[in-house]
């Protein structure tokens, strides 16, 4: 593989185009899944927990909406430092504490899901390494099953553990799959017919200094990830808000100068968009909108998605993104597979 | 009060000043804090849940931590549109829900707080507006007691509400507010001893475009607080990580262009920053240093702030970073009593 490892962004731009075959394949092999959400019906829990870091924590905010809409469940997400640097002990009998991480490696999220277990918290690992300490750290595992990532940035282990834990939850509700049977094809069809869109949005966000991204609802992962991915890639200087935080201030510093990413894909959070459109357009903000529904708001450009049911858009809301932050990157001079700086495992205490 | 309503930032310089006072008017009436934290002792709760925007969000950030490891309860923060977008029904039992917001007139936390009491929550509002319709919609209420703020800025109301929810925290647990009892006294000494860095401070920034701001447990909310506050006051494009987080991906956009405001107070916290502030001086960021440690780490700038017990700590970090971003406004031409697009209450559904 030396000329692929050669050629910038060639890990990144194969690993984006894997994720129709890769959601698929999850799709098909989701009994492993409904049996981890079989055990967790059987011992309920009252509360649940999600630990992770960087994308892994997208994912986890995703994963935090499904389980108080779908199950009904109040959730937060862990804090690792209250307890890897301050030893806090919480009780947590019937918590469900679920740690997210593509590599499993990292030691803050190996410490918590450790000490959750000891202070009586179911612990489930949702990790794309089977045999990571993470993974034999908890009492149930997810293999999300994305197949080896080397590209630094987080793609197709991204979505596929947007869908696992969006399979585990409905599997906990009783669910049957039914709203991401055809995902695998939807993920096609939305990199091919947006694959145009991108490209103009490569270059009209080529010289962009100063991106805000945002979103509400299940879309606010979207948004965050958009964020981390740009960040990461193209070192833009780019920030998430739900949209409702940020008309509570950073909105302030929205200007003509501003780029705003918008992710409205139809459904409650796309429809609670529209306030937020207006006050960034009226602060000549340049809006580049991303979803099911970006042909229907202000903006400079669109960028179409498949329309899905509401609560899986996410996981075809975010394949142009990395299409897009691949082309700003590569566009800039940049190699996405190896961002300046970073490493595959980030070990954070 | 007509001169002071025409000189931009006269409102937020007075506010800022009144501090101490503020401080030390709360810490002697803490006994009206103490009664509720006895209600909610009757009713010890089992998990914890923090619902606020804006501001008040990065006080329910830093109260998450204080229940997380003063009082072992698993806490997390509301995503207040899981209710009012996709009307989510949690069964809140044996749940302490604590709503903050300065006016208490946000019709999002109103909603939230009213379904909380609905599904069984023991229900707290942390208001500077005790008349105000979150204050009346919640079983119990603590006044932070900071008087009229008039700048769209918060500050005084930020620190009270800091103190006000460490008081309860305290109370829950026991405590008699011992790490406290000068805290005013400490306030006015970190307001003066600062004052001379904090011109240096505008003086160097006054051209800054990248800014990301950084802290570790406790003082991440200090760093969430400092985004926000130069964000609205002065536009610019600021950003807040967990210092875990920003290695976790972000730090690729760091380069030397970027100024990082790290909150360094002594504690554990603090001990955390120094791998941070190793990855972001070796890609020649420009650190400006706040807290009780900054003296003590690699910056371009340090701006002191008096020791207190690290619980503490970020009731007093975030003055001279209020006057910095205060400074900052007024040096760049704005006005932060009433930055552009912003009014004091934001109505966010």
């Amino acid at each position: 593989m030396t000329s692929s490892e050669q050629r910038p962004g060639a890990h990144m731009s194969a690993e984006v185009a894997e994720q129709p075959e890769v959601l698929a394949g999850l799709v098909e092999r989701r009994t492993g899944i409904a049996e981890v959400a079989e055990h967790i019906a059987r011992r309920p829990p009252r509360f649940a927990l999600l630990a992770a870091r960087g994308s892994s924590d997208h994912a986890a905010l995703y994963a935090k909406y499904l389980i108080e809409v779908l199950l009904g469940l109040p959730a937060g997400l862990v804090s690792p430092s209250t307890a890897t640097l301050y030893g806090a002990e919480p009780d947590l009998r019937d918590v469900l504490l679920i740690s997210v991480s593509q590599s499993g490696g990292s030691p803050d999220l190996l410490e918590v899901t450790e000490a959750a277990r000891r202070q009586g918290a179911l612990t489930v690992a949702v990790s794309n390494t089977p045999s990571s300490p993470l993974t034999r750290a908890a009492e149930l595992a997810v293999d999300v099953a994305a197949g080896p990532e080397q590209a630094v940035a987080a793609t197709k282990t991204y979505t596929a553990t947007l869908l696992a834990l969006y399979l585990l939850v409905d599997a906990i509700r009783g669910g049957r799959a039914e709203h991401v049977r055809d995902l695998g094809d939807r993920a096609r069809r939305t990199l091919d017919g947006s694959a145009e869109a991108v490209e103009h949005a490569v270059d009209r966000y080529r010289f962009v200094d100063r991106v805000i991204t945002t979103g509400r609802g299940y879309s606010y992962a979207t948004a965050a990830e958009a964020a981390l991915k740009l960040a990461e890639t193209s070192y833009l200087a780019a920030r998430a808000y739900s949209g409702a935080d940020l008309l509570h201030g950073p909105v302030a510093a929205v200007d003509e100068e501003t780029a705003v990413l918008a992710v409205t894909s139809r459904g409650r959070g796309g429809a609670a968009m529209h306030d937020v459109l207006d006050a960034v357009v009226a602060r000549r903000a340049d809006v580049l909108a991303v979803g099911s529904a970006a042909a229907d708001v202000p903006a400079a450009l669109s960028v179409p998605v498949l329309e899905t049911a509401e609560e899986v858009a996410p996981i075809l809301e975010v394949l142009p993104i990395q299409r897009l932050a691949l082309g700003l990157s590569l566009a800039r001079g940049g190699d996405p597979d190896r961002p300046r700086g970073l490493r595959k495992i980030t070990r954070t205490r």
